[in-house]
């Protein structure tokens, strides 16, 4: 067999690994990024595009198809693949003023971008759930590096009372500074039945440097599923589960989404508080969310 | 396309699931579980079998081929898929006496019976890890169930002041009784990246029920990575995390292999204690596994 030459999306996408591990914000990042949403956006509009059935209330999703692949569902209200829009934006970031859009408007912008990536994987590759989930975390982890203006780490050191070093692999941290507030930033394209996790990795903080020393805010793009034969669509949502995990394991911050499920929007309201947001307000209030 | 009739292993993997809903131990699952056995011995044995290189100090793997598909690998040492030692622990399980056996004879018995089932899988199927990660758990149930002589239930109420009943989805647990111990059993191929959820719904059994009152027992079949192209074979471990989850999040009570990774069965030797053990020695030490 002849190997067939590597799609230029994905040759990107191999850039954007190597250029992410110089720094997670940078002008480079930022023209990857760029290239990726664009050959995306023309992947994508050679593939026929079909309605899909939505089971969620008040949410209706289509789907790329090439051959017999089907892309992941995709939220139709919030999907607008506008390189336009993208590109102000980016000036915008770039000159450090956002205050042109509005929080709805950058999560349309930023879902679009990553969902046309996942998309697009999905028709070009097979079953492949590593590289969207490597994806949204260089992509994600650009807009917060650049947002608090530091670089993430992602292992930090465990006190031990031995005399060994003990270094931790953990999700991304933000540490702002002595005695200031630190992020703990899990990324990943959805959780499903491994939610916990998000819990878990805030207990260890918590229980390594202090209680809530470290902010919980994981950023997460959607939980739909679609079925391939049926092409209905679904939301995998816990809320009852996450109240427990909220009360009994540890307590997250915010859960960001960019395309965040209902049922857990509606757990701001009631005992544990556990306020899930669209990702675009993290914009606007990361400088207040203090300790409490 | 003609529907590819459904081979025997997988139709008595459907009358397994079917059975294990009504009773996790009983004759009718046992004659099940010989009947998958042998006929999971009998399709290997028309297939290749090859040595692959072992990266993993002291254990020698194999691995099953069918055209281009590539089993997991097989620990060559304690592989024996001998249906008669079967036969005789089989009928030792249902005369209550299984004196005549030692712990390493059972874990490699089961062991045996386990990879058999997924290396069949592996070459049956493309690329599925949710068959051969539900039949571990009816498997393993079945054997437990015997052994602690009660039925597992797999959620449990959480006390709710606000009167509403919430039901917690949990791994297995068995409820030996009032003021008895009572067993939190998660049942895994592997855990690789995931690990922390065994210590994550410790925590969480921890915080609804009080610390320890369920003991975490979590029973795991390898932790073996086989690379296709390669033929190498490594295990992953990470025991300096799973220290760290010891003393940060809960404490699991053992943590039983089929296959155990050496470097986790050193854990017991350093603090915090985390004691790994082939299964096999759960059957003989069960009745004093107290709190402590």
């Amino acid at each position: 067999m002849r190997p067939v030459p590597r799609h230029s999306i994905l040759s990107n996408y191999d850039l954007l690994r190597k250029e992410g591990k110089i720094s997670r914000f940078s002008d480079k990042i930022s023209d990857i990024l760029h290239n990726i949403y664009s050959e995306c956006i023309s992947f994508l509009s050679t593939k026929s595009c079909e309605d899909l059935t939505s089971l969620v209330t008040g949410k209706n999703y289509i789907a790329f198809s090439n051959g017999n692949k089907l892309s992941r569902a995709i939220n139709k209200d919030i999907f607008e693949p506008n390189i336009l829009r993208w590109e102000s934006f980016r000036n915008a970031i770039h000159s450090n003023d956002i205050n042109s859009f509005n929080a709805d408007e950058i999560t349309k912008i930023l879902y679009s971008m990553a969902i046309s990536f996942c998309a697009s994987i999905d028709l070009l590759k097979d079953g492949d759930q590593k590289t969207p989930g490597t994806f949204f975390e260089y992509f994600i982890a650009f807009f917060f590096t650049w947002r608090v203006g530091i670089e993430p780490t992602s292992s930090i050191q465990i006190l031990n009372i031995d005399g060994e070093n003990t270094e931790l692999k953990t999700d991304f941290v933000y540490n702002l500074g002595q005695n200031k507030r630190k992020f703990h930033m899990p990324i990943k394209t959805s959780t499903r039945e491994r939610s916990i996790m998000l819990w878990a990795h805030q207990k260890l903080l918590d229980g390594v440097y202090g209680t809530e020393r470290f902010m919980g805010t994981p950023v997460l793009l959607a939980e739909t599923k679609r079925d391939k034969k049926k092409k209905e669509v679904v939301e995998i949502c816990l809320p009852d589960q996450w109240r427990v995990y909220q009360l009994y394991i540890a307590k997250l911050k915010r859960i960001y989404y960019l395309d965040p499920p209902e049922v857990y929007k509606d757990l701001s309201n009631v005992f544990p508080p556990l306020i899930v947001k669209p990702f675009g307000e993290f914009f606007f209030e990361w400088s207040e969310l203090m300790p409490s």
